[in-house]
């Protein structure tokens, strides 16, 4: 039908929407980043926060408000603004905020995140905050959406339409905007230095490029998929700003797959979920060379000690997990800072792979709508 | 053998000491407040934090530092101390809190909560938050612990030796020290009003007999254990002071029963994990009379539509939901900054009977140690 045919042009090629959005993000987030980040003259310029950022760098408190998938990129947020500006930073499930009775001071920012722009719970907590006397700023993809109209400002992803329910190229995009913010905010502030500065923003703008080195060879990731298709459970680890990718690592395989899939700080598991390990239980950890390296490879061992089965994102080169864990995807280095943006990739794909070999309608989830503008 | 004997003498007719623990909450909460909160002279007197009260009421920014059950608890503390004081509050992990550059400020308080007193991550966290000048407190079990002789003050749960690798009476004893500095906290800074003041002191006071009276008939949870026995997977959810409730329950579960469990604030389902959900995922709900109960209704008529199997925990002579659920258990209603005190004893022998039934070592769980002193 004329229709198919459409959805097929659509596609670009791709089998899925899902995948084809996975495949965009190269150019997702230079899009994003394009005519605001310059690496050349050394400048960052946000227009939809021209006149906010000098009073964001004397911010007391940033709250964001998300849910989903956009609460994860929230949580990276976190720790972008309290590493980099040294801002105390709240990261509150939209849903819950609303219906407390929240403490709002005066210079408390509160930061909606929202792909659609629509999230009833995201708006309805942004109402009560501007009530409240908070500086109420949005991020955003859908051009116009009601999120948009309702903050005084905000900074667009420019990731373009994005079809697939489980999100992917809107969460990355969501990340880079947060860097942006971030690393303007501690460059007004004063709390990087120059040098710092100019490192994280090239570091930022060589995120594509790596990208497409990821999504150039995917065999490891098919490979892994076909060896836990029938998996029952999954668990997913990080540390630092890595912890989040992992709740949005599981997140994606819950949403697509419908694997019961969980994420946790990696030092939490001695306080329980460790008990759940053995030779049937898939751990995913991310296990990129950072600031809490060490502590990830020891908290592998202890999984790999309750025969767990290890996959694990680490850094090219890194023979000595390689050689550790059961299953390595090998990404390439980066700043700790923008990690997240290259760690996420490849668990987007995990998570795709193994949805396709179920047989599940991987852009259509049981249960799930685009959009949840309902409460 | 001696030994043998000696244990059983200790189980005082228990068949574990898990079970035992919980049995003794009416009187381990009994213990926790007698001397401190006196309903009849309307007065709460915390010995350890006499000198330190007027500056808690005068804090920027409270910051809890734990790990599993005992960051539950805090984040319970999070929801009594916002809502009750009006001051902002922070849930940290120990483990992510220490090995990031926290930001603390002058008026900071950072506490400790931690059964043993001597967990690794927390200790650590505390160290650091003492370098950085912040004011810090704990909330511990064990007398003479680290913790207790690293902090400023503290107040101790008194919940008596915890054997069980699961703790139970220790998270309900650290609740109540949590609501009881809370509530003080609130009378000494004015935000709450005299008749909310001695309306919570009563609350608090009827906990143990409302404890006594869920104790004293689990038949119906014993039916529930056995039906869902050999379960796969469960999910836990609630809103408001019960969120953290329904992340406790899933830790019991997934603990001591090896069933991956997981606790979600209930609005998010919609946001990925109802693709989870079919006729074979049961969804606990904590479903008591409190400001949230009708947005939590709506949220089990959309598990319900989705043909998930729905355990309550509800209010005595709730018949709404009684016909609406599948299983419902029926506890006494309470104010509902101090609900959490009795939503979690279902919960806790829910996962006990379920434990046994699959034959698990409920003392000594498998990977598991009752406190963690290493990284």
């Amino acid at each position: 039908t004329v229709e198919m045919e459409l959805e097929s042009i659509e596609k670009g090629g791709f089998e899925h929407f899902m995948l084809k959005e996975i495949y965009e993000q190269p150019k997702s987030i230079g899009d994003c980043m394009r005519g605001r980040l310059n690496v050349g003259t050394s400048h960052i310029q946000l227009g939809g926060l021209i006149n906010h950022l000098d009073k964001l760098s004397k911010a007391k408190r940033i709250i964001f408000v998300a849910c989903g998938t956009s609460w994860h990129a929230g949580l990276v947020g976190e720790y972008l603004f309290e590493e980099l500006a040294r801002i105390n930073v709240e990261v509150e499930y939209a849903s819950e905020f609303r219906y407390r009775n929240p403490i709002i001071k005066e210079g408390d920012f509160v930061i909606a995140i929202s792909q659609s722009g629509e999230t009833a719970d995201t708006m309805a907590a942004l109402e009560l905050a501007k009530q409240r006397g908070a500086t109420i700023l949005g991020i955003c993809n859908v051009v116009g959406s009601s999120i948009s109209r309702l903050t005084e400002a905000g900074v667009y992803t420019h990731a373009g339409p994005e079809i697939g329910v489980a999100s992917t190229k809107a969460f990355t995009a969501q990340v880079t905007v947060l860097a942006m913010i971030a690393i303007a905010t501690a460059k007004q502030k004063g709390t990087i230095t120059d040098d710092v500065y100019r490192r994280l923003l090239s570091e930022l703008a060589a995120i594509p490029t790596k990208i497409e080195d990821i999504l150039a060879d995917v065999d490891e990731i098919k490979d892994i998929a076909k060896l836990f298709t029938f998996a029952s459970n999954f668990i997913f680890l990080g540390r630092g700003i890595n912890f989040p990718v992992a709740l949005e690592g599981a997140l994606k395989l819950k949403e697509i797959s419908y694997i019961h899939a969980e994420g946790y700080p990696a030092a939490e598991m001695k306080h329980g979920p460790i008990a759940l390990i053995d030779e049937d239980m898939p751990v995913v950890f991310i296990a990129t060379k950072d600031s809490t390296y060490d502590k990830v490879v020891s908290n592998i061992q202890e999984v790999k000690a309750r025969k767990g089965r290890v996959i694990a994102v680490i850094n090219k080169g890194d023979e000595t997990l390689k050689s550790m864990v059961d299953f390595a995807i090998e990404i390439p280095e980066s700043h700790e800072m923008v990690s997240p943006l290259l760690t996420s990739v490849p668990l987007q794909l995990l998570s795709y792979y193994i949805a396709v070999l179920r047989g599940r309608n991987v852009d259509q989830p049981r249960n799930l709508a685009k959009s949840v503008t309902v409460e």
